[in-house]
């Protein structure tokens, strides 16, 4: 059975979702910092256990991206696709090599546009936790959502 | 000649900084996205002309990984590498196949932590701009940087 699409009378506020998860292994960590965060905390267990982070941690960048992939295979599937406009995103403890990760959403504003009665802006708070429960990226986006009327 | 590294008082309110360019790929596009952001908009150019987008989109979060790299790789060296604790992304518009992009900053802030006054938060506006000189992304964001003195 397919999942039933969302549209923008789904998202009432307070309204919560849970993805399924994501391992994060070194080799991923890897990966994505020497294409797009070449530091050496990112690249190297030697290095990483020297820096700030204590061992090989993730790209902030690399949670975001691994957190949207959770979200776009979870069941919150929006008609047209999961388009987002922006938003604020904070990092409170790194993501390590041997994580799982997986992202719990509440909605905290649907708003039928004025202009564009067929269509809204839905705000939703994405928290990235790791095994333990532990938070290691907030985001609070923007998203274009159809109306169902 | 190596860059000289950046420290906190080297962060004057106003300063600009520029990187070197990127260039994107339809493949980076489709590459990333089958990774991170599995859309058909991301990974298809005909579903793209059809989406939304008109075309084949990058991901908003693989443009923030763009910048990072742009970021990374510029001069804007700091001592103990790049750590930042989040910040506000927007898209004002997609980064496209054939763009090339680079990223533009300035320096919004800059303060020397209170209880630990060897360092300090930097917050600094980072403009991704594609060749048009078109903003695809502009990131606010907060970065650790130590102080010399």
């Amino acid at each position: 059975m397919e999942t039933p699409e969302l549209y923008l009378e789904d998202f009432t506020v307070g309204r919560r979702f849970e993805t399924a998860t994501f391992d994060v292994t070194a080799a991923d960590i890897k990966a994505f910092a020497s294409r797009f965060d070449p530091q050496p905390f990112h690249l190297d267990e030697d290095a990483a256990r020297r820096s700030v982070f204590g061992g090989l941690a993730a790209s902030g960048w690399h949670t975001a991206a691994i957190t949207m992939r959770l979200l776009v295979t979870s069941r919150m599937r929006i008609p047209g696709g999961m388009v987002g406009l922006g938003g604020e995103v904070s990092w409170p403890r790194p993501t390590f090599a041997g994580d799982q990760l997986k992202v719990e959403s509440e909605v905290l504003e649907a708003k039928r546009s004025r202009s564009k009665p067929d269509r809204g802006i839905v705000t939703l708070r994405h928290e990235t936790k790791n095994q333990r429960g532990e938070v290691v990226q907030t985001a609070v986006v923007k998203i274009f959502v159809p109306a169902r009327d």
